[in-house]
């Protein structure tokens, strides 16, 4: 793991400004988390005075306690786990923080958490391998449609910069615990693409993640609250980031190399807007969509009234959700009601739950199916 | 701040598995920081169970204790305070972590901390004003100098995507206490550059942000320890990270239209690549350097065995350290040095300590210098 016993670099932190991490009055540095070979996962704290800590997160089965030593160090080693990127989060009596010698974060508009990733044997559909490489793009922009300066993560895949041609484009959507940078830093969204890609798995697309909160982005100042009109996202992404998208790079417009996916919160967005305009979007993918709140029949009157039109332009829609995600009734009740309108769909059941892990595998088994030729009728 | 009050988003939150900050049993959420329209701001922490909390960094003079109400809500107010964008941590019973309902964070290798903007009545140098903006790009590339892989971030500025010519590039180091997306997030280097450009008072130019540390950058799995060789850091940006970004930008591969500068550990690294190469860099800027282990006469002997010649390739050496910083000695030592021995430079004393509010202001001031027409000798 990080080696920060070098004491150089312990000398240049000190110089630097940086925020020293605990180690009151400890010269040796505290290493959490540590993958062991056998790929057990050993987590640890340095708080003497803390009456009880404990760990949570996709890391672990429910809450765990860890356990105190005689110098204040606390500790817990869970697994073997199966090779996967986890979360966790400690709370030390009752306070609940990232690991805070564990540099490698997932943040949200509302906590952030900590990573691990357990390798596996050999490099994972979603760890980078030495193949042309993509490129991640941040861009701020004024939102008319918020009132609110947002940014915008782009993907563009390898070759993109000494091309000339148009690429298809993919929209792809966070959940509500993530902000615009997720789908990179969690999800890795850029290497699960240029791996595909570069297996010939899946054509080459640009992907624009934008931010799902009607809101400000975190890191410009604004910290005004949250638009109560969540509709407005809709606004923001179709009069706003597309146009962004489209004047900047070499995007295509066309319904049928325009697709629009999402997870959760913005699995729920996906559908919404994707169902409503298909004149916009071809491809549909909703991952453990949040469904709950919405009146499908209501919602998708247009696209539920004429099958056979609606079928026409619907290249893919799929919908995929964990049999072990609370939200599995609702996806499954949303696809029967597909099936008695005759709307053309896949539903994919699969193991899970409402986990990053299930979300990064559903983009490995989506993104394939995208932009493909289609099959005559 | 933040509005967490919406029981949409709460619900929305805990259907997409985000780690819920800090609530036991407690409807209301916790607003910290809260900035007061006086430039107060006040940070708040739920810890009932907490015998001692407090708060430290650029925001307070030294640490300063937190107050616990009666229902286990820790705060404090400070200020009114400067105009500036402040980083501070919380220690909750000698454990120090960043502030767990604030999302803005400022990360690095070893620790995290959180930031606050006290806004100005006006947008100040680094905040965004309506103005055309640049972009940031991130590229993973696997460093053949260091064998790992790493980031590096790019900036372009506003028209770069729809323009032919080649820029003049900067090549911009962070210190220890940060990573490649320091100057980003917590340095504002984008804003800085596309506020000073739309004023006419910077010639547009690409900066690049490498990684200064000789590791793995955080985020893509491996946490393989800093390779002890520092100096491996040159060669990855002079055969790794500059052949990457002149093969994907046009950038200027002439000294005349390159820059190189840095704060801290990473002035220190400018200086001692820039000055060593002026082949390759005809601009050089040190911002609060760390120069304690360098031998000046050693490592600069070319540049000052022929001071006329090293004169003419350096179009600006610029050197600045604020007087309350503990490198401050250092620097004006070795600026000494450079006058004893005839190598022009600008030597800037200014106010501040060892605090990214002064990095921030330094590019501000050392930007509009770059790549300017050079006086007649």
């Amino acid at each position: 793991m990080f080696n920060r016993s070098c004491l150089i670099l312990a000398a240049a932190a000190l110089l630097s400004g940086a925020v020293q991490a605990q180690r009151p009055g400890d010269v040796a540095p505290i290493v959490s988390p540590e993958v062991h070979a056998d790929r057990r996962v050993t987590l640890r704290l340095l708080a003497p005075k803390a009456a009880e800590v404990s760990v949570a997160g996709e890391l672990t089965q429910g809450r765990q306690a860890m356990t105190k030593d005689e110098k204040g160090l606390w500790s817990i080693t869970v697994g073997p786990l199966d090779p996967e990127i986890y979360t966790y989060t400690f709370t030390i009596d009752g306070v609940t923080v990232p690991d805070p010698n564990n540099p490698y974060l997932k943040t949200g508009v509302r906590g952030t958490s900590s990573q691990v990733e357990v390798p596996g044997d050999r490099p994972l559909y979603y760890d980078p391998r030495p193949v042309p490489r993509g490129v991640v793009h941040v861009h701020w922009y004024e939102s008319k449609s918020l009132g609110a300066l947002r940014s915008v993560y782009v993907y563009t895949p390898p070759g993109y910069e000494s091309g000339k041609s148009r690429y298809p484009v993919l929209y792809l959507l966070h959940g509500a615990g993530d902000t615009e940078s997720g789908w990179v830093t969690v999800g890795r969204a850029n290497v699960i693409l240029d791996n595909l890609i570069a297996e010939g798995k899946a054509r080459p697309m640009v992907v624009v993640m934008p931010f799902g909160h009607t809101q400000p982005s975190v890191g410009l100042g604004s910290t005004a609250p949250a638009n109560p009109d969540r509709s407005l996202f809709t606004k923001d992404l179709l009069e706003d980031v597309m146009p962004l998208v489209e004047r900047l790079y070499r995007v295509s417009n066309q319904p049928d190399q325009r697709a629009i996916a999402g997870l959760s919160m913005g699995g729920g967005q996906a559908l919404n807007i994707g169902l409503t305009r298909l004149d916009a979007f071809g491809w549909i993918g909703a991952f453990s969509s949040a469904l709950m709140r919405m009146e499908p029949e209501k919602t998708f009157a247009d696209l539920l009234a004429d099958p056979a039109a609606s079928n026409k332009k619907l290249h893919l829609l799929w919908i995929a959700c964990g049999k072990q995600d609370n939200l599995f009734e609702a996806n499954q009740r949303f696809s029967e009601l597909l099936n008695k309108r005759e709307i053309k769909h896949t539903f994919l059941a699969t193991e899970g739950a409402h986990q990053w892990r299930v979300w990064r595998r559903y983009l490995n088994e989506f993104a394939p199916l995208l932009f493909a030729a289609r099959p005559a009728p």
